[in-house]
């Protein structure tokens, strides 16, 4: 039901249950459309709410709302009128377009990212409801900015047993994922005066990109099959930390060989400089046990960036920093004093998780379900496609194949026509970087388990 | 390491993670001692914010605690110096000893917190449960740095039904907070050339920082019992941006007067500048329906800064920017590709929180349990302690309250020596204002419901 109300075009549907709302509601939008023209002198309330057989009183504060909100005016002895404006209020404008939703293939071979079909929900409920029903009434207000402290504990015992760090809760902060503890650190690193960070010519865009917003220059490190050639740190006076992934590096795969992790921590200590370890899926190798984290050779020159994104799911944005004690206050200063960025449900979840076993547990199903995937994956290649040449496979949640006499950019197109999605190399490489090296990288743990064999068909129809 | 510190024989030692309470210490060992004598005046916190190397903020808010513990004293015009018990109070007891870590009187009555004790415990888990246990895959992954798009659906929906905002999903960007949202437009406004934003004379100083780090001036607007007081904004041509609090100015109460809302929103027109509009608390108004968002009127020229902290718990880490059509690609591109911050748990409760009339519930709740707060606090001051007058009292969560001969910072003193605490206003006067408005700001929400009446009791006994 739609009708004219007092003469004016203001179409007043049906109001509904709260009466005033709607009546409000059809004034802003006639205005707003330019149907109410401003200057426009609006019936007595009296005269109108007759005519919409309301209560005097219902448009009295309708037009008294609307007054205060700056779209009537009211004139002194001589009733309200629509608000003149100088700029014209009329017309909807063109709004722009959501983006066209990123193409998406039917198997999905990204590198990097975990099978989120196997997200403990069950046990992340119980969690979420453990800890929300006994939480204290402070972890609902606004709290440290590091992180709440019975996380930043188990944190720290975690990474102490799992990773070989050195780390107390003191000198943990949690991050809304890596990309903030990033952030954080590269705002840190400016205001110490650092202007230049080395890092693997081969890494992630987003991190480089982080770097340079901050102001930083990001300058590219030669990476060969013993990871970052670290030996040419010395040669690069200006750098003031370099971004490293020692335990795999992304994407290429390899570890840091022992020499050199004890060569770049030995530049740290000469020079005063800053390792940044990216140890974003330390806790998945496959041959043997997982390589500590170069934070336990070395905590005060080691900034150590972890991250729940590859164990458990990206999308719960939960990292974690472990600082040396002297970069714990420059990063308080720049996260300021309540801008705590995770909240606490998940913080406490986190915790609650990590502290029943259930992380533990989760990492170790993982764990064997992407071992057998990688030797599928490597088993299937060797028999259907012999020419493929296979690294990087020791570890985390994707390979490194290469092809003689195909691109990495070849390959991914003839994935793209098999319905695979797969990432080159060169979309890794520093702008900078004089490397010819090619290939693609292939993710074996994005696929859910039902989806995984039929994507393990299609590449292997595409490499073939 | 020690150094002193601007002249002061402030001994300050390696000052450890918690950066607050060690040069809290600091200071109470130097009064303690008698190094600091009574009377001493301090340097302003920006001078011993840059001679430690700390965050002004850290600096201002050791000041207002250790000026709430008594320790300091707030002199208005002429900054802060080391208090002169002798001759303040005569019959003082032991000086006060050095609080636990983190300093906390019995009752809270601080502006800005809402009743964490009446967080919907059970609804919230079952919000998760719900969600977590239907959502896609996809939401466990990288997702939208936007947030997601059902909670940009029911934010839009929501703020057009219940603020009167003209708010499309596509407009809506989800933030922790709405401290990354400032900071994220922060950014923007500083790549689009903006080096001075008004904001109003009292405010939240880690807004003013948050534009400061950013690299923006924060000039002050003065602000009278209408709001701020805008028609200033034409003979301050270097403005490419205006913070204000519309709908509740924070901390004085008011509510910006029609003809300013107009005046604004012209000016922003005429001049092609931004109005960044904080609705922290717009849901809490006690006299009449809420006063819609400023954005309602003018969406081209309105970034719109909303948040879950008041009207649910900070803790949660929830806000919402509505940006104009021309804005939604810069902060886009400042938040970055994969730098999504808020988890999908959190942002898949808070959509069927929303969905399910959960939120508007505990809305109404809490808005008839803070009224009825409110009008205890008033009818108490009146019988008890006649010469307080209240102002700002029609909307939000806390009153103001000044008191002819006395300063906001010895009510604050009062307060804390009945174990109340309250904040004055020059907690919240921006460094270049020229205001003497004095007064204390008391929040009535932050008790729990069993500790209100005590916090009553003794706030009424301290302005006797």
């Amino acid at each position: 039901m739609t009708e004219r109300a007092s003469g004016l075009d203001l179409h007043v549907g049906h109001l509904g249950r709260n009466v005033r709302a709607g009546l409000m509601d059809a004034f802003r939008e006639a205005i707003r459309s330019g149907r109410l023209a401003p200057g426009t002198r609006l019936p007595s309330s009296r005269a109108l709410a007759a005519d919409l057989g309301l209560g005097r009183n219902t448009v009295v504060r309708v037009y008294s709302e609307l007054i205060n909100e700056g779209w009537l005016t009211g004139v002194h002895g001589s009733g309200t009128e629509v608000a003149r404006r100088s700029a014209e209020s009329a017309g909807e404008r063109e709004r722009p377009r959501p983006p066209a939703a990123h193409p998406q293939l039917a198997h999905n071979l990204r590198p990097g990212q975990p099978d989120l079909s196997s997200f403990p929900r069950d046990e992340w409920i119980r969690a979420v409801k453990r800890t929300v029903s006994t939480a204290p009434f402070e972890a609902f207000g606004y709290t440290d900015p590091h992180g709440r402290r019975e996380l930043r504990e188990v944190v720290a015992r975690y990474l102490a047993r799992a990773r070989g760090l050195r780390a107390r809760a003191d000198n943990v902060v949690v991050c809304s994922g890596a990309a903030e503890g990033l952030r954080l650190v590269a705002a840190a690193l400016v205001k110490a005066g650092v202007t230049t960070v080395g890092v693997e010519e081969f890494g992630l865009q987003t991190q480089r990109e982080a770097l340079v917003k901050a102001g930083i220059d990001a300058v590219p490190i030669p990476v060969d099959a013993d990871g970052a050639d670290v030996s040419m740190l010395d040669d690069m006076p200006n750098l003031g930390a370099v971004l490293l992934t020692p335990s795999h590096q992304f994407p290429l795969g390899v570890a840091l060989h022992p020499d050199r992790r004890a060569a770049v921590v030995d530049w740290a200590r000469r020079r005063g400089t800053l390792i940044i370890e990216d140890d974003y899926d330390g806790e998945f190798r496959y041959d043997r046990s997982p390589v500590g984290a170069l934070q336990g050779l070395e905590h005060d020159h080691v900034i150590y960036l972890g991250t729940a994104s590859k164990s458990l799911a990206p999308g719960l944005r939960l990292g974690w920093l472990v600082l040396p004690d002297h970069l714990v206050a420059p990063i308080a200063a720049e996260k300021g004093e309540t801008e705590e960025t995770v909240g606490f449900v998940n913080q406490l979840a986190m915790t609650d998780f990590i502290e029943s076993g259930a992380y533990d547990r989760h990492i170790r199903a993982m764990r064997s379900q992407y071992r057998r995937r990688r030797q599928q994956l490597v088993d299937l290649l060797g028999r259907h496609a012999p020419a493929t040449r296979v690294t990087g496979m020791s570890a985390g949640l994707h390979i490194v194949l290469h092809r003689p006499g195909r691109t990495g950019a070849q390959l991914v197109r003839r994935a793209a026509r098999e319905q695979v999605t797969i990432e080159p190399l060169e979309f890794f490489r520093h702008p900078g970087s004089t490397s010819d090296r090619d290939g693609v990288a292939v993710g074996f743990a994005a696929s859910s388990p039902s989806a995984w064999s039929g994507a393990l068909d299609a590449l292997v129809r595409a490499l073939r």
